[in-house]
């Protein structure tokens, strides 16, 4: 992650003040939140929203989440929400990194692991990969 | 609301630490996460599950709540959130009340208005009049 | 409520898909998020964020919530959140009215009674109706 | 993770319904509420609550979360929360992982890592430490 991630998304969210926990600082679950808001409006400009995937039974799941969180957001603040996909055979990796409102002090670097269930069972993802082809960087380009 | 209220249920609830916000209170939103989580615990007890009633083609939906904060409740505080059952007509009120844990200070006093649809339709709430028969509390006995 | 609120404020607000529960539809507690962030917003813009009135030494809180629920929203609605204002005594309400996308169809329809307790008492508000000033409705002229 | 973790502490935790999200299941975010959630009852237990860490200066801060999601948890069921607490210098390694009301089946594994903030600056973690020698496992003992 030392060199610059290719992002193919980025949304502004402001912090609402309920989110914010007695310490002053956006309580560590919100930021899931986030990052899941995120994705669907990614996915949603990409032309594939969680609805249509839902009707053609195809049911994103999320698998594994790495987060670290390196500085915290407060009251008031808004942050940047942005997104780099990879493929890695049925697993589709979004690298979401969230950074202040300067755009440059990150706040949250997270690695989000998702599978796509197909009527049931797990699939390879065809067709979210050919949704999202435009945006996906090749995994052996790294 | 003079009077004594014939709760008949109750149910004890811990604050979780994510629940209180930067003022180091509960946030008001949260309470109608614990009103809910009261309702769907008793129906569950009387038999009705919310997941009988989906089966059973019945939705109850919340048409109107009222709500008055009294006092807060904090950290590490554990509640008492209490129920007493009155029918009118198609419409089920719930008079919920939450208290601290010594069961006299109030913290909440809510009236909770559900409907029950039924296939799509407002219905006229007799299956789940039945379900609640030992619970309710005639209207015109008030 | 017959006649047409002269609303002050209005903010959209996007559900994000996390808001809505099994039932298809925007939970409940929600909506109480909802109207905070639409008030806190309103206050913001009106040169009396949250943080300012803290640091002197106001601290609003809900007294009163009156909410009713005339349809709903699901995954990837936006709603229009709106905002009259009212000052009695010490009392401020919010009358916030939520509608669909289109400004028309109502969603949600509350009163949020606010008090201002300032350094620990009850205070008469008058620091909030200053800021407020341009946006209160006089009661007498309802 | 291969070998049974000695787990140190356990909290029956029953989903609500509001967790659960348009897809039936518990939403992922809300995992991280039940993780917290028990680690602060965990605290409490070990007799080093939130608020008296509070009240000494120190801060505990999340620094990283590595979560999978093994299963769901959809309406009406109960999850066992388990943990297993490690140190590593100044960082404390909480291993939580939940499992389904039989105790067996795997719901989500945890690594959550948690700093202390001690008077505003990262502190050594001995007074932490200290408060929980009898739970924390040696890592040269792994």
């Amino acid at each position: 992650m030392s060199q610059k991630q290719k992002y193919v998304y980025e949304l502004p969210i402001k912090v609402r003040d309920y989110e914010v926990d007695v310490e002053g600082i956006v309580n560590n679950a919100n930021y899931l939140h986030y990052l899941e808001h995120t994705r669907h409006e990614f996915c949603e400009q990409a032309g594939l929203s969680f609805r249509q995937m839902t009707r053609e039974g195809l049911t994103p799941v999320v698998r594994h989440i790495d987060i670290t969180y390196l500085s915290s957001l407060g009251l008031g603040d808004t942050m940047i929400s942005r997104i780099a996909l990879e493929r890695d055979g049925a697993r589709f990796i979004f690298i979401q990194d969230i950074y202040a409102a300067d755009g440059i002090r990150p706040v949250v670097k997270a690695r989000v692991t998702i599978v796509s269930i197909e009527n049931g069972r797990l699939g390879r993802g065809d067709r979210i990969a050919k949704a999202f082809a435009a945006y996906i960087k090749p995994c052996d380009d790294e």
